[in-house]
């Protein structure tokens, strides 16, 4: 009964949230650069009463929504920044910014997270605790912004942060979530390999290093096939590899790179020992030096077991059980892990999927566009699942939205 | 006692046999662009007398020496092209062509076939036979000049050919030579792999070219170290390998590319198809694609025997016994090897290394000089194996020399 | 309440089932052999009244109990082989049979699945729909019985079957379960490589089989670290490799064999046609040849997703939330998988690990052992979690129970 | 002229040279037992006179013939042994002793030098120096007859020695010699690889030592193809590989196994290096252990340049010039080798295959056989190179062969 409450209450801002999403979609920024989009965050924000907001770094922004009694801190997150990426859709709000678009659906994370906080800052008074809502800037820019605002404060104080994708893979109406890993960590390598250059019909007088190259990438295979746990689903590409320059010249030195996919922070440590054992001894074994750097990209996303559960039964709740689709990790990165050094956190995947409306590009590609259907099911799992979490041990947080109904 | 002779006439002409090639070390020119040099070549030919003088190309010269009675025809050759080098030496005869160096010797090549062709010509009614001497352009640049003079027909009736080089790790005084292979062909290929580029996460949805290419580096090894005879020499080096772009994704495609060494012509069927076999076999077993293209170089310079005694003996009997070097084959190449399409021959390699003068320096070194001390050896190399292969057959081929003796 | 009744009820007969595991223990039997253990089954199933028992093959044995109602069918299933182990525990009912030991648990399961059938049987009347208790022979040795009781009809009409293990590296007190994959798939494959001995000095004449076979090795390892779904936990391990005889002799052929674990029977093709492309493409690449032979094991054990909420749910009911442990995918395999091709199961650990017991010896191991007091947990696991199912739609599966108090 | 008295006082000998040959055949010994075989050199050799004999070790023999005058000492060689194979030959003279063959023709080689004792011992008085005939047992079995034989002192101031074999690759009438290598040293080496064996579906658990042999093996191509000179024709075979018992455990432990031929006993060293620092850089790469065994074998045979001449022009002196052929090295092993270490000398071989004959199977095999034309070109090949050795600064070894005509 609250549910249906609640889903009405939700729908009546759903042509405003659209709106937003437009807004948003018409003038992408890049990361770092989102000027014009907090500030109409910010803007938006005011219009809602209750919410004490700030810039917690240039282009962030802060919303805090104090409730009425003490209780939990909780935070919600939207990333809001685009990418450089000419759109070529012909939608009537297309990218009015050439070369950037907002080809992964930050427009319409911000523009949900904007109908939560008008939703959620309506019943203030019914709020135990804190509802403190995060538009983090560059989050496709490594080190992303998350980083920074965490350096802010944000996170101070916070018990639990929800973080949500639109997802194309996924058909509008479900909604995806898994305990454990979610996003991989995208670290990334470089290896010199240093032999000793020469004439090419006199391989003995050099220390061939194209072919001791070679070798490494060969051995660094075993890291994953033999080494590393078979459940860990650990990835090590080699993305780059060259050497040499005239034809009879054996090459003296060779430049190695890849990335690592990880799901497991703490891997890190081993993964580096294990490719630095491999590069020092196939490099010895045949006479050759080596320089080897990793660089440790943002961390894996890895879900709360428990607030899962709390976002399960919400989808349960709200969508039907039908709504909930199993997924697997990802092995894309997300720096909503930096959130996740402060709380333990969730982030789920709200689908946006339908050939029909042709919403079913990939994410990035320069016809991504999403299923605006998605957007006001994306608020109501964000509000229901804020509420669920701040008064879990209340016999009447369901009461508490009676009042829900009133709203705009 | 003739020998004798023939040593005191040669020394007399020293000093001009230097001054041509300090001439020639001053204006030097590249491959194919040899004007001033086969134009100097021609003229001073012409100061001689008794030779029939010709352009067999554009920038080669020939002259023929018709003996006074019929017998065979031998061809003595000398390369006359010089190197894109910028010369580091502070010579009074400093090359005058920046960017361009007689950094091979080759001025003393040229300077050494005038000499003997001034000595052989003052004795014409003496000659059995025919001596032809072939000037050729462009042998630093392949395909090189030997095929277009071949082509041209100087090679029509000539039942032997000689040839040398003055060679900086051989001391000057010695003179090094060997039946069989003395120099490679320097073939060279290319190799492109191609697999279905993608995420670096997502291994599985690619074909990686990279690690394919490595592979396929690795396999290549086993030609020499298990296909092929141990007894050839042949060399097999991988000398680029180029795939990759951005750290976050998996190449689709690698180019490799490279050289092969080897000293017998018929082995290079063979090669290519144990090239392409593994090739073949690597990229199959992965699900790439290649191609394959294999470049022949010049053919190998290999040595009549008979010859090669020819050459030792008049090393014996010109300069001692001890002035013969053993010497192995030489991983180079030169394109003298197309002369032997049409007759049977011998290089042979003329000391001019001398650490006092430094005159040690490598081949194409900026610092590159000779010893000039080399210049009259080797026009008597030329001169005397010469006439020992026109009259080997005759009682008196000593009897012939008497009149070097009047020569200048 | 109702749990507590249950609980009570199955503790009263704890000392029997204790009794019941450790005379299996005494007289354990190999796999195809468990004529006593069978006897004994069947027999203490009779002592039961209200089940219908019957021989399904020679060794092993159903007992069906009809409830008083129409309703589903749920199967449980214990395994009661022994395996070839000589004890080195000096337990006063320590193994009778000279070099075969219960080492792996099965006493305990068969005692568990009497217990639950003793329970069940005596609450007959309260029951809709069927229990069939299959006591299943010859799980340690594949193909394994699961497969002959299924063909001998045991799972005719069977909508779900519930099978579990007891599990020393788990704590007594926890049990463990998840969905999805939990035992992996056994398959073994096996190599010959066939190529040209000869002299050891003469390579080129020979077909090198066993730098051959280590480029197979080698190439092998891509299929793991690049041609799987990093998300899929396949291994493939090569554990044998045998060419050669005289040290002066290149071997012709060269024998390979190992395993591949899968959690998907349906990758088995994937990854034979992906291991058959290498090892063509590589002995191809080579001039060898192969011949290639995968062997299926048992399936994978891939556990229903709401069969896993309900034993879940029935841990947290039975033993609270704390006992519920997360557990990975096992690469080891299970015989279970047979009777999932016929209907939807789940397989769960019970912790049997305890430290102060000396109850935390792997399995398979001389001194492997149980905590007793993880059995009446089994039963109290199975006879709760049957209920569940059989009466989940019915309004008083609680009232179901009352009657089970005066039980004994 | 000379050559004329030579050859028909040798052709005089040649039943009896055939009938020594056959005694031989008929009773071969293997190596360290020619107890029968070194009694008939003995007691054969004593019916020469002029000879001082007597017995290096317990199965050789050596005889001194002191020249009239003071001069060179040259020594001569024949090994005596045979193998451990059964003939299968039909031959009127097939060995009488089962299992053991004369298969690799030293039973010529005994004749031949028994046939030069008789002519060379006939004309004392004419021999200026001393020929040492050695007749080697054990030439078969590593480590061979010859060290002994030099330590007991047989190469005491021998200044050249001269060594034969019959050889059915090479046309009865040819004789093949080369400069330089001529026979391989065959060394032999064995790796052991220590990991951690383990359950074969977690391999993250082990240390896998059957994948890291294979990159042994495969990384251990690079010695020849990368690290030695092209033109040093070495050869590393690996032979043997051996690792893994069950299917399901991942091997801890690798035996890997192979020889190495080369033609530079110096080079032991280099390549000892280059496999030890592959082999400990590959293992140390994947965290395994090693154990490397490199056992040298006898020394190449390397013919001094010199003594080559001398057995050239006796070939062209004695059998013509198109008899002299030309050879490469093998990459089989002699222990000639060991006498080389005293002094220097000349190894060749005495053309015996005949297709009409049936003497063209190879060495070794079980219907090996020679053409017994070949006995006395053997034998002048070493009379008269011997002759010209011991007489090479007087003007008249060619008169000291006059009386030879005489003999017998």
């Amino acid at each position: 009964m609250l549910t249906v409450q609640l889903k009405s209450v939700i729908e009546k801002i759903e042509d405003e949230v659209i709106s937003w999403r437009r807004y948003l979609h018409q003038f992408p920024e890049l990361s770092y650069q989102e000027e014009k989009t907090s500030q109409f965050i910010y803007d938006t924000l005011h219009t809602f009463g209750n919410l004490e907001i700030s810039r917690p770094t240039k282009t962030s922004v802060m919303a805090r929504l104090i409730g009425s009694k003490p209780g939990k801190v909780i935070a919600l997150r939207a990333d809001i920044d685009a990418l450089p990426i000419q759109e070529e859709n012909t939608l009537a709000y297309v990218s009015q910014n050439p070369g950037v678009m907002h080809a992964c659906g930050h427009d319409g994370h911000t523009a949900i997270l904007l109908g939560a906080a008008k939703i959620l800052s309506s019943i203030k008074e019914q709020i135990s605790g804190e509802v403190r809502f995060l538009f983090q800037h560059a989050e496709e820019l490594p080190p992303g912004g998350a980083v920074e605002m965490v350096r802010a404060g944000v996170m101070d104080g916070v018990e639990a942060i929800i973080g949500a994708h639109v997802w194309t893979p996924l058909e509008v109406g479900k909604v995806g979530v898994r305990p454990g890993p979610v996003m991989a960590s995208p670290d990334t390598f470089s290896i010199t390999i240093t032999g000793q250059g020469g004439h090419a019909g006199l391989p003995h007088q050099t220390v061939d290093s194209i072919s001791i190259g070679a070798q490494v990438v060969t051995n660094l295979q075993h890291i994953v096939s033999r080494n590393l746990d078979p459940l860990d689903n650990t990835v090590l590409s080699i993305t780059k590899f060259s050497g040499g320059t005239a034809l009879n010249v054996i090459s003296g030195t060779v430049e190695i790179a890849g990335t690592v996919r990880l799901f497991d922070a703490e891997q890190r440590l081993t993964i580096t020992r294990l490719m630095e054992r491999i590069i020092k001894g196939i490099t010895e074994a045949h006479g050759a030096t080596y320089s080897f750097k990793y660089n440790a990209g943002v961390d894996p996303v890895v879900n709360d077991e428990k607030l899962v559960s709390v976002i399960q039964d919400t989808v349960c709740e709200l969508l039907g059980e039908n709504a909930l689709a199993p997924i697997k990790p990802n092995l894309g990165a997300e720096d909503f892990s930096g959130f996740l050094k402060k709380a333990p956190g969730v982030y789920f995947f709200i689908g946006t999927g339908n050939a029909a409306k042709e919403t079913d590009y990939p994410h990035h590609h320069p016809r991504f566009n999403i299923d605006e259907d998605s957007l006001t099911k994306g608020v109501k799992m964000f509000v229901y699942s804020t509420l669920k979490l701040l008064h879990e041990d209340s016999e009447n947080s369901i009461g508490l939205l009676t009042k829900v109904e009133e709203l705009t």
